[in-house]
């Protein structure tokens, strides 16, 4: 932005448009209702309304701007409506996006203590505070034998820890000759895919997979775990990983933390505890019983991407013991030696992760924790396993609608009464409408309708708005079989 | 930003916090070159800074971004200033950073086409476009058998890449059954170290790497991995995978790919081709000569994140066969089931990647093609090469300095005449001033200096000062000694 001409925005200019952008991202938050909350346009629709070749002169940014609401929104599905009650949220904040733009303006790139000393030391601030914030096992801290570190999914934490599980029962074999085909993985059978991906992105190989089976709250048998561990080890297997989940995706199941975390410490296996989404509930006291038998994990990982106000991406990796993951990541070419690397006294996060190198996302995530303090970050969680538990209520009061799991948290699973075809039906007519979003899984083989409270926006009466839709809806339905 | 009250920015103070923050980054660019480079703070002095708890009660955001000033940019190296020639750049520009703003406010998460159509479009469009731009390969566009992605970085991208190696070489019997340890992977002995990082993650196993070795302009030897890849098969192993590296990061070095295709198309063996810094180099048609024989490449990626004026994290990842990779990749728990991916009409990014979830990267990327135009672009990588070169005559003319590699693009790795201690001590001295950050390498196992030119806005007249600097400081350490 020094000496204009030369193609670069002055800064002029990025003031100029910079105040277009923010009040652009203001304006639409303000109108968001007003949109669909699925996009409604075919597959090949947005790319038929963009010319197909790159400019070969450069364009005003006026014009790039017009055509993010001409040409983009008509293709966005806004994750960030109060009407969006699909999948998990993925919620933001204006804290947090005016902390990426930081990161952005920025432009930091932290892989080691030394190319950004403050892009380190914040982050490792900012997980150890979280620890204190969610009342996390000790051992979770930097001053401890453990750590935190920012990754962008709870998929790349669960392979992190995959891999360090890998190493430590193999005595670091697998990273020097390869995977042999005897280790073993074990996980409900509600766990998230992501699981099953990082056993065969680690050459584990998914028949070494055991998904156990769940009790009737969808919650991982101990007992099964227990049985599936011994045969493996008869059979000359090599047990490593145990992945329990506190919130499962289809349910939000809590896996029995304290059980699972005893077998695993009589098995010699490592623990890690996947609770991307229900993690955030701990903020406050009166969750933190799902966190029981934590103390037990050897690595945890929760998404404040999901449900803290900070947009993706920003999951939160720990682990209870941070040697085993640094020699089973660590690479060290002379082009990255520096002194302090070498004098030990810092953290290079480049060997806590996949990638190498790593954005300065620690400050969107201090960002919401400040703007917000721990109270409003309370508020809000509760208010939302509020919305969530009437919803809940209002479902088991009618007589046309049931739950189809417990509701521990934010998610209520529900059907209409009726089979997976009208179920469906309701889903997709439901979304076309743009007046909500919501998405479904399989419980007990059959069709199940998902409705997630967790988006940052969300009020008492966006809920309200989406059960009379949703009760007219199957009325009118019915009435057409 | 709807019902004030209750700890949310309300959008009145949103649009305030967000002038604040562009003219923060704005007042940032234009005193850049006042700060030290490299920070210069201690192991803990920024945690030392910071309060050890997290606040109760929310903070005012105007409290929050003094600290930025006081607290936070002491610890930054400044990736960003045009004194900044050390390691690759990371680099960024103004319509980049808009990009990425706005791509933090609509918030999108794209792991599915549905997810938000136009997401995943703009990025498949982007990614076209890119290959018209540099004259990549037609098999890489969406409309043939191939296409493109936006990874993180390089390391995830050739990780994928591995990946599908691994799976295309064993018939998918990796991913079901394990790796076996009889998988071979080739690369220079100059090749990045995240090859052989991916080796250890994907279970293949560090001893499954051979390292070939290197002409003296550091270039892959086509005959050594010919010779290397026909022992392995005669000792019963799998040759899978070569990595060939387009500007390594060492010295730049370009390796010869036409002969290396070759081996690879005739050994059957995936081949990826690494040009994450050199890439860039061929939006100029006089460059693309480095790209010759990339029609033999199985996968290919660059990042515009280090030369492209698009902040990180942008690693642009191609592949000849898309149904490979997906293959490898692919899964679909129910939770994820949807029309428009059944339907086969559409790409679901997830398949791509590591992680399962997305922001929208394309956006950023977008902007900075149409603000800058193709024209632009090759002004600025032009630039950049030309202070490359002109840093280079100044250091073959100088009877105290030597160059240590060829200069095909814009990094200079040369030396001082004399050992490596006191190239080290010149090194070190250097970054002190903080008057400019350069890091180093071995070549020939010599300590050497590298000097990149390809920050944003790094003019003649910072390439100059440089020299006198780095020339004055190196006198006045010959007199110490």
């Amino acid at each position: 932005m020094t000496e204009s001409k030369s193609y670069h925005m002055s800064p002029y200019e990025f003031r100029k448009q910079g105040r277009a952008v923010v009040d652009w991202i203001a304006d639409y938050y303000e109108n968001i209702e007003s949109y669909p909350v699925l996009s409604q346009v075919q597959p090949g629709e947005i790319r038929k309304s963009l010319p197909e070749s790159p400019p070969e002169q450069g364009e005003p940014f006026d014009a790039i701007l017009k055509d993010i609401r001409d040409k983009i929104l008509p293709g966005v599905t806004h994750w960030q409506s109060p009407n969006f009650f699909a999948f998990f949220p993925a919620n933001t904040s204006g804290p947090s996006i005016l902390g990426e733009l930081l990161s952005a303006g920025l432009g930091v790139q932290g892989m080691l203590w030394a190319a950004s000393p403050a892009c380190t030391e914040l982050e490792t601030h900012v997980m150890d505070w979280l620890v204190d914030m969610m009342e996390l096992p000790g051992t979770f801290k930097s001053s401890n034998t453990g750590g935190g570190v920012i990754q962008d999914s709870a998929s790349s934490a669960s392979l992190c820890a995959l891999i360090a599980a890998r190493e430590r029962a193999t005595g670091y074999a697998s990273n020097e000759r390869g995977c042999d085909g005897r280790l073993t993985v074990y996980t409900s059978n509600q766990a998230h895919s992501s699981i099953e991906k990082g056993v065969k992105i680690a050459g584990i190989g998914r028949e070494n997979i055991r998904l156990i089976g769940v009790d009737d709250t969808f919650a991982m048998s101990p007992e099964a775990l227990q049985a599936k561990i011994r045969e493996d080890r008869q059979t000359g297997k090599i047990p490593c990983f145990v992945s329990a989940t506190v919130g499962t995706t289809s349910s939000n199941a809590v896996d029995p933390l304290p059980d699972i975390g005893r077998i695993c410490r009589e098995e010699g296996v490592w623990l890690h505890v996947d609770a991307a989404m229900g993690g955030t509930a701990t903020l406050c006291p009166e969750f933190r019983y799902i966190h029981e038998g934590l103390e037990y994990a050897d690595s945890y990982c929760f998404n404040p991407h999901k449900w803290m106000f900070t947009n993706f991406d920003c999951d939160c990796f720990y682990v209870a013991d941070r040697a085993t993951l640094i020699r089973a990541l660590s690479i060290l070419p002379e082009y990255l030696r520096n002194k302090a690397t070498e004098s030990g006294a810092v953290i290079d996060y480049r060997d806590w992760q996949i990638p190498l190198g790593r954005r300065f996302r620690s400050l969107k995530l201090w960002f919401v924790i400040r703007y917000y303090g721990i109270e409003g970050l309370q508020y809000h969680i509760r208010r939302h396993v509020e919305l969530a538990r009437n919803f809940a209520k209002w479902v088991e009061e009618s007589d046309q609608f049931e739950l189809a799991a417990p509701v521990p948290l934010n998610l209520v699973c529900f059907r209409y009464v009726g089979g997976d075809e009208i179920n469906q039906k309701l889903m997709d007519r439901l979304n076309q409408t743009g007046k909500l979003y919501l998405t479904h899984t399989s419980l007990n083989d059959r069709m199940t309708l998902r409705f997630c409270a967790g988006q940052t926006y969300t009020e008492v009466r966006h809920v309200k708005t989406a059960w009379k839709l949703i009760q007219e809806t199957a009325k009118a339905l019915k009435a057409e079989c």
